[in-house]
């Protein structure tokens, strides 16, 4: 298909399209016979859709987008590709001098927790940023809430990684599955035929828009429990409390 | 204090200092007897460190911020600052014809939940969207995981409003509290007196804050989560699937 089909397709404009292939996001098309014109397939639709995302939903910038995507295209391991995805979606500051307090305490935490994470996790240096953070501003209650956070992100996390990368607890097998998604071999709990992009492609995907949704269903229901507690007492003495006083 | 005091005390440059200053973000300092210099107290010192942490951690651009300490300096009621700050930090796209069937669903998801959702929620908003492009992807395996992402999202919003509010479950007098912190009564569970501004300040702080931290250590848990399922088997045929099949 020309470029004007492409944009159709995708949903992408023309403009963005050339932005794109001008910014080594997209491959360039097929040479057509005509100057100036080049022919399109599935895989570039494929692609736009992927950016779109990844720009639109993810907000991600032009350079993260190309390491995560470069990550894929060389089918690079799975922890690895993880790692880049993650690396483009959690803003990993570099520790400082203030922050040595905070990261004895992420440190103590991840062992206590039995959690294998190496230092340079964009996620450990952010968590530790936010505590000292916290701790400058007096603002103690997010320590507190360090395990209720810990035990749903992980809760979430493994959910993920079977849902999305299709590799479940006790399968051990993950990197062998990386070479056997080339020759067709597939675990028996994955519904369809992947390749090995596909995968890298959906496990981007998934760490990208599960972060939006995550965070949206949090914003969600904050609403609906602050309103279920914040009914108005009809008029006369405040009187609540003495009945179920929070904890 | 004068402004280089101010500096050292808050952690904040001089000259990011009079960037706040000129944007309105910071309140003037009191004048002082000698022209262009102005006396600063403890307030400018929290309020600095309020915004470095708006701005360093939660990366909320100007406009936001100012937006959240208005609603803060305002005192405006608890459930309308929550929202103020939720819009601040979820993009609330404005949803287009394609994203109707999306919706259709989120409602009938909240619904199911029991949730009182405004259909202006930028969360709500938000889930429409990104299940409106998970669908244009195929990527199903999203709208597979939007249970543990709400149930988990729930617990966390629960806890979060406890800890950052003081709104425990039951105590239903939160907008009586509100006047009560201006008079000095608190609720029994509440360690400190504090003011009906710095329960605001903590309730955006936390929405902030609590946000990049869970984002921290789900980035953490997939790291541990994927390192421990994907041990590379030693060299020989694949056996690990039927030890154990994926789910």
């Amino acid at each position: 298909m020309r470029v004007g089909e492409l944009s159709r397709s995708s949903g992408v404009s023309v403009s963005m399209i050339k932005y794109y292939l001008r910014e080594g996001l997209l491959p360039a098309g097929e040479r057509a016979g005509a100057p100036n014109q080049a022919e399109y397939g599935a895989a570039h639709v494929r692609r736009l859709r992927l950016l779109r995302a990844l720009t639109e939903e993810g907000e991600l910038p032009a350079t993260a987008i190309k390491q995560v995507l470069a990550a894929v295209d060389e089918h690079r391991p799975l922890p690895e590709a993880l790692g880049i995805a993650q690396d483009a979606v959690v803003a990993a500051p570099d520790l400082e001098d203030d922050d040595r307090p905070a990261e004895t305490f992420v440190a103590g935490f991840v062992a206590r927790r039995g959690w294998r994470i190496d230092p340079d996790n964009p996620g450990y240096r952010s968590a530790t940023r936010i505590l000292t953070t916290a701790h400058r501003l007096g603002f103690t209650a997010l320590a507190g809430l360090l395990d209720t956070y810990a035990d749903a992100a992980y809760t979430i996390a493994a959910a993920e990684i079977t849902a999305f990368i299709g590799v479940g607890p006790g399968s051990g097998d993950g990197l062998e599955t990386a070479s056997a998604a080339d020759t067709g071999h597939r675990h028996p709990g994955r519904p369809r035929e992947v390749s090995r992009e596909q995968d890298l492609e959906s496990a981007v995907t998934g760490i990208v828009l599960g972060e939006k949704m995550l965070s949206a269903l949090r914003t969600m229901a904050h609403q609906h429990i602050t309103l279920q507690r914040l009914k108005p007492l009809p008029a006369g003495p405040a009187s609540g409390d003495s009945a179920a006083p929070p904890p």
